[in-house]
């Protein structure tokens, strides 16, 4: 769980209720919407198994060239989740909105108030993918999404970083352009093309793109890195895998010997194509130290680069470096 | 050799001159300049190694779905060469050229005319690639630009696929859009998302793109498909790979057996990051009926395609799928 500005009386499991929540549709559109969020209960219902997953997720690996400033996750910053609402496409079409043709993108903030000397948190969206992907998420596996997640209502866009699914979701607006609010730029950005490790930047929405859409990667569940495994022993390595949902997971590969040849896993293919894959392998070892190294490819052809660090920002956004972890077996 | 338009004399390997070749630099300038070819030999020459290769390369492989309208190639559509020029950034210094900050893009047109009902060829080119890296070549594998390749001048900016290379060069215009001539659209353009073969498009700026940046690719040179091999003896596949040069290509792998297993081939690093890389693999087979399948991933964790079509697109544009091709070893 993390929340860039917290709100008061949501630190808790317990749902806040969805009657009396408003709701604003504004910016480009015929005229400014106001609604209850009870009313969206009353509407057509889709639901989404997706990955969930926070931009900053595995930036402590960064670190083998120059430290990326945040927290320091490892692999932990992710989920899969099951989410249940109703298409943003569904209440526009209720309502009767008319969105304008110079809007491009759609910026959405939350109940959630500015920190002192901040901007208020918002993001924009790209507004051809949320007309046809966005939902008004009511529910979070099978429950009311609780207020410490971000109910009663929350704007998820599968696919996406976690930081653009928009908590305690209260205002929406067409836009013809991206919002230069701080928290969309100069944060959540990254290079369009590659720096070197440590170079300075300051973000443009020329030479930045907002962290949308989420990289393909993989990730090694267990063994856990620095593990130590009895040798000459069957193991199943298990591990997870996923990318934008824009295309299939192919394959994920996996070597041991440091990339010289590589191994296609079993994997397993959810229904959504926003859900994270299983895979799994077979493994067994020598005794003495070694390497697994696991490389995801989607049907674009879209993979992991070898070193991480390629994509190196300042933040340590959106690492997708192969993985490459380091055992015992004994 | 392709050329959309034919230019009157141009048939031969014999070059134009220089002297009285004239190009005119308009659009977003200060004000329209004008120079002689001639007066580019005395500007300060650079050279680059780089992939010749048409965006209809391997169109014909597509045909596996729906088959793609143009020449049918295979691999062929291709060569690596050397090019000799003025960088396009040291001409405008030369001359004391202010690009206006609303340029986006650089419009290039040559001596060539249109052919009757059509529209007369010319390429609009990415403005802040172009000033890095575009270069008015003047000689091509050491001996001046013959004039079937588009010489005396032809704008080459490595990375890019042939069309891009404007032959027979005249005229450069810095504009704030894409031109709307018909052969850089609806013509020579691929879908933004993928559409599924057969499936018709109109093609906007918003929904496609240019076929500017090639994408990573390998291609087998020996054997060529159908081949038939010595069985048990000790064979060397060789081929080519390269991408757009924005990053290094990191490995190409092989596999015998459909994808189960990859193995990493030797691969030679040229000096240039636009060139290709030649790399081989040390085969033995058993007798029968093979398949060899060739990947290659750059640095940036981009890669192939194993089903090429998911890129189809009703021209056959930017073919990059994993190369699959039938042996047999007696």
């Amino acid at each position: 769980m993390r929340n860039n500005q917290p709100l008061e009386n949501a630190s808790t499991l317990r749902p806040f209720p969805l009657r009396g929540w408003e709701i604003t549709i504004g910016g480009l559109v015929d005229s400014q919407r106001r609604i209850d969020a009870e009313s969206l209960t009353k509407m057509d219902q889709v639901d989404r198994e997706m990955v969930l997953q926070c931009c900053g997720n595995g930036r402590s690996l960064f670190a083998q060239t120059v430290q990326a400033k945040g927290t320091q996750w490892t692999r932990g910053g992710m989920g899969n989740v099951r989410v249940t609402g109703v298409l943003l496409s569904t209440v526009l079409e209720k309502l009767g909105v008319r969105v304008g043709s110079r809007a491009r993108y759609l910026t959405a903030g939350g109940k959630d108030h500015a920190l002192p000397g901040k901007d208020d948190f918002e993001h924009s969206l790209p507004l051809d993918e949320v007309l046809q992907h966005s939902l008004l998420a009511l529910n979070m596996n099978g429950r009311p999404i609780p207020a410490v997640h971000g109910g009663p209502v929350r704007l998820m866009t599968p696919g996406f970083y976690g930081t653009m699914h928009i908590k305690w979701l209260t205002d929406l607006r067409f836009e013809a352009e991206e919002t230069n609010n701080g928290n969309h730029i100069p944060r959540y950005r990254t290079p369009r093309s590659p720096i070197a490790p440590g170079t300075p930047i300051t973000y443009t929405v020329a030479n930045s793109k907002a962290c949308w859409r989420m990289k393909v990667k993989s990730v090694v569940l267990w063994p856990q890195p620095g593990a130590k495994l009895a040798a000459r022993k069957q193991h199943i390595v298990r591990g997870v895998a996923f990318n934008d949902g824009s295309a299939r997971i192919e394959s994920v590969l996996l070597s041991t010997d440091r990339g010289q040849t590589w191994n296609t896993t079993r994997l397993e293919k959810p229904d959504s194509p926003y859900a994270w894959y299983r895979w799994t392998y077979n493994l067994k070892l020598r005794p003495g130290q070694h390497a697994l190294w696991t490389r995801a490819v989607d049907r674009l052809g879209r993979s992991q680069p070898l070193q991480g660090s390629i994509h190196w920002n300042p933040s340590g956004y959106e690492w997708n470096g192969v993985e490459q972890i380091g055992i015992e077996a004994t």
